[in-house]
């Protein structure tokens, strides 16, 4: 089974949402386990589309306390360890996603291409070894395609 | 859903490792999650007896690759922090039963009761606030009435 | 240098606290250098005791800021980690000295134990593999001479 | 005492180690503790360069054994947590300097932005947000300036 990280942060625009709800739902149907971050925003919007596509999503919260997951994560790991949990998402998965985001998401980036982990970004930082899309179906395509 | 976290540790006797697997199998019978370190021993025991009772079984790993889960590990976790990860187990669990175990294992059973989770014990650490059990039967049960 | 580890909780006895300044001044005396926890009661009066000695003090927090840190901290390390940092000074001291304390402290001596460092407990937890020790001196003592 | 954090990676050029050194010498002179990652390439150069300007080196390191430090760090960190160490730096420091690196470094810096640390870039990743210096002096000139 594919893990694939999804990563982006809390305050982004509708259209971000919308596509991050979109990747959710492509990734299940392909039959994709997601991890994400488990907090609101593009986390809770893809696991949302996660859970319409049947799949099973997976939380890793900076929290101590698993109450602090969205609704829509199955699995909630609740770390304890802040914004280090970022290495542990990126680690984890077997590819990654960038919706938007913050300076959050650009140490997942980081992290992501460190580790080796092929990183698709959906109108995100503009990081050399990121490989560009443009809709929510070109970054599940090109995150199935890529992942080998 | 109850997230039952199983600790023990790696050189055990076959004891242990049988009482290990029916704790898994019960446990998914009843339907929890299993949270356990994804390794050797104990851990790969309670990941095996859950898969035959049908259930989920997560694995949080000390190392940064998810490669080295056992293979009864559905959700592999990579922290990469070593034996730092205990602490997550502890927190993301909501009942934990600890089974023979050494030292990593008494690192857990004391997380899991600062931070005032039941922990029921099977011939494992005589720590004041473990809840003794004597087979895997009676740790699962009381796994599920102490958790409220 | 030696790195002298001293672990213990927040509520404490007044004997406790006596007895952690003392160890910190002994630490302090004898060059070492002293890591701890950087929070109030045992950590906060070994740390004092450290300075009365002349010596150098590191507080590893659980807190992502280092405003935690008691007054007597030189060397605030913020970890952001929860109880997870106990690994961290679990790891990084050669030797350990625990007094008194609650589950967090009995975290730290099963981690310390792990990792084959050796451990001297003052009034604290009855775990295999601690060297007793009565009095702050005698702790101290132990430490330097257990250490290689 | 301000605490300055240099981050950087091991493979760098010549001139990024002399400046390193150049960095580590100056944040000495003015009377900054140092706190960096404890390895090789940059991590090294700059705590020599503190050392001779009579300053005090803290290595946060990734393995959980400290005898990874390079020869110049004073105070090693033992944190066996990876990559994820990279958050305890950022947080720790009042004010970091990026000195050339690759996606680790960068992690590094987004973490720092992210925490609202100021970042001076030296040759670095070019993010929004970092403060661009041209040379070392320049460079621990901003860090202190901007450090308020």
């Amino acid at each position: 089974m594919v893990i694939v990280g999804v990563i982006g942060g809390r305050d982004v625009s509708p259209w971000h949402l919308g596509e991050a709800e979109k990747v959710g739902r492509l990734v299940a149907l392909k039959g994709g386990l997601l991890i994400c971050g488990g907090l609101e925003g593009v986390m809770e919007a893809v696991c949302k589309g996660a859970k319409k596509g049947g799949g099973l999503t997976v939380g890793v919260l900076p929290q101590g306390d698993k109450k602090h997951a969205n609704r829509y994560v199955d699995i909630p790991i609740a770390t304890g360890m802040g914004a280090a949990r970022n290495a542990i998402i990126a680690q984890t998965a077997d590819v990654l996603i960038a919706i938007g985001g913050s300076y959050g998401t650009l140490s997942e980036i980081a992290y992501a291409l460190q580790f080796n982990k092929p990183v698709i970004g959906l109108k995100t930082w503009d990081v050399e070894g990121v490989i560009v899309a443009e809709t929510a179906a070109e970054a599940v395509e090109k995150a199935f395609s890529y992942h080998k």
